[in-house]
């Protein structure tokens, strides 16, 4: 059902980076469901997490030790140690110390990361018996191969690559991401693995990943549910000979930035494009706001209305629904005879009403299309702001009324 | 598909309050869209209204009128008359005009409402051809026509009566309500209209009315989006044989009070069991909250959270969706480790964990039935609140997705 969402194109190695799948049959015997991670000696590593309360396990135990040294990521899927309190923390303790025993590394070095069904037991026998096997598997060239052992719902893998060149020395910046439900800004249900050969500070690597998440992974939604378990981590290995990229380093600290934005973009909208059910990817785009928020708030009042959802399922270009939506957002005194709303570059509604030249035609064929822009002015500002979002079908009701079954 | 929502019981007239129906042909021929409410000289009204910021001509119309002297309620439906901006208002204003010049009196005495799809032009001609037909039918005995009469998407008629005596007099009060989808509190695609016999001055009747809606109405929701057209109105109209009620009645006062909230509580609890595809009738109570908004936080984010309403779908007790949604709610400082969760009197979640005494069997079992209380304890305080919602099933999609084909 994956909308607009191809094979994945080429996932460049990034030297000092290696990955290693498992199967551990956590779920399905058989199914790839653990990926080691292993990044070089004197790596600097970035993170995002969750604001859920409810963060679990590995969430806990990732936050408080990726200001490093890392040498480790170890994610499981097929359970996500949520909601499993202490015991849930001495599980993914303990397999990151048969991990770190196994390599040969402080306990500290090794990271979890875990995403499933919430609230059962960490299998931590499988865990274990498994991580030989993803240790003798590693390889700069298994990115591709780890995109898939992360998946969960998803049905396709999802990855993004990009390079750049520096005085003759090529970078790189690969990525690889999951989640397909529970997917709401701050973060998803999300799983995001970014890395890179540059040398980069920690402090200047936070910021260029907490910039990029603000513009790609905190700004989509699928079902307005966010997840107890996302992660996002950026590792820089160091290892491309170029000295440390500093945001003194104008053009290359530059490039980066971008090459780490589109990367995440990518990933992001990927998981958009693959999200449970979607038969549509939408942009939902809100211009003229007074403030950021007001352009959030009407951008998620949008984006998570099932009335809209439903409509963009069925095709049908009842803008009205986006207008009573724009009107429950929470916006003080909006003044609604000042909005605009466009599908594509058909005006809509126009100072509040139905646009004197739209027919019902014109929306209708911007409706059948796979990817729609939504597009509101509210005419009473300069600031925008964009989501990503998909349609509610039959499709998304069976997966998730099914998932556990 | 209305869960637990049997005929309606008997709807005790109200004198001085008269209903008449007829069929305007604006949807369907024959379907009977139009229903006139005619009240009694002397009658107080009072309302509470959507907060909507694209609050529909009717509502606009209705609110500007409502403090009266009021004469007449006009209501259609199959068309909401909303996001039609100036000509809806001269519409609205139009039909009104045409009822009171049938009627003989003042256009002011004339307040409208409509229900249906948004953004279309009102077929005024198809009403003001029907107006005379709704008069001739005028009848005290016509709350259940009526009641079907307003109708959309319901798949049952909504209607609750009380009666109570007081120095061998006895007092009515008789309500009807529709409304089915786009349902969230402050109000819903919702109309209700509420009478009493009773004598009861402007204000303290608004008192009344809005002291039931904040407990009923505005407590319940089914898929979180907020009509432009809710209106619930309450008309007293003094025809008892009993002096004014006022707030020093005392048990007068208070009985009228408790009938209200009856009535009020009845009909909006209907309008969920009847909700879009509604196989679950689910009261969300949040207990030990420290403040009633982060209650009602928590009640939203559980009630609104699609992954909650597609498992409730499925009976399936993925209970780590409800510690989810709690976790995102955005109360400050939630301390997750003092949390408990009931499905009934099922302990799921103690302490933030799985509950030790839980087997899947248990909650597989409470979740198997049509009415389902979903109870979180938060630990941190004395407030309560509880709010009614149901469940996210295929049907809802297909209402949804079909509603104007």
């Amino acid at each position: 059902m994956a909308v607009g969402l191809g094979p994945m194109s080429t996932l460049h190695p990034v030297p000092g980076f290696e990955l290693g799948i498992a199967s551990a049959g956590i779920k399905r015997p058989g199914r790839k469901d653990i990926v080691v991670m292993r990044c070089a000696e004197g790596s600097t590593v970035a993170g995002v997490f969750t604001t859920n309360a409810f963060c679990a396990a590995p969430v806990i135990l990732a936050r408080k030790r990726f200001l490093g040294p890392v040498r480790y990521l170890l994610t499981n899927t097929g359970n996500a140690n949520a909601g499993t309190g202490e015991p849930g923390l001495a599980n993914a303790t303990r397999t990151c110390a048969k991990l770190a025993e196994l390599a040969g590394v402080p306990e500290n070095a090794v990271l979890p990361y875990s995403t499933g069904v919430i609230g059962e037991p960490l299998p931590v026998e499988k865990i274990e018996a498994a991580l030989p096997a993803a240790l003798a598997n590693l390889s700069v060239d298994n990115w591709a191969d780890a995109a898939a052992g992360i998946m969960t719902t998803d049905t396709l893998p999802k990855g993004a690559s990009r390079q750049f060149q520096h005085d003759g020395v090529t970078i790189t910046v690969t990525g690889i991401s999951k989640g397909a439900g529970m997917i709401k800004p701050n973060m998803a249900t999300m799983l995001g693995y970014i890395a890179t050969d540059a040398k980069v500070a920690q402090g200047v690597l936070q910021d260029l990943l907490r910039d990029a998440s603000n513009k790609s992974f905190n700004r989509i939604t699928i079902d307005g549910d966010t997840s107890t378990n996302d992660c996002c981590m950026l590792v820089a290995t160091g290892q491309a000979a170029l000295p440390e990229i500093t945001a003194a380093t104008g053009a290359l600290f530059a490039a980066l930035k971008q090459a780490v934005l589109d990367v995440s973009m990518e990933l992001a909208q990927a998981i958009v494009r693959d999200g449970e059910g979607a038969t549509k990817f939408v942009t939902v785009q809100v211009n003229g706001g007074a403030t950021h928020q007001e352009c959030l708030d009407v951008g998620y009042a949008v984006s998570h209305s099932p009335l809209i959802k439903t409509a963009l399922f069925a095709s049908d270009p009842n803008w009205g629904r986006i207008l009573a939506a724009v009107g429950r957002a929470g916006v003080p005194d909006l003044d609604v005879s000042l909005i605009d709303v466009f599908l594509d570059d058909v005006a809509i509604a126009s100072r509040g009403c139905r646009a004197t030249s739209y027919t019902e035609d014109q929306g209708a064929k911007v409706m059948a299309q796979e990817e729609i822009t939504i597009r509101i002015d509210l005419g009473r500002g300069t600031c925008s702001e964009t989501i990503w979002t998909t349609d509610l079908s039959h499709e998304y009701v069976k997966i998730n009324a099914e998932y556990r079954t």
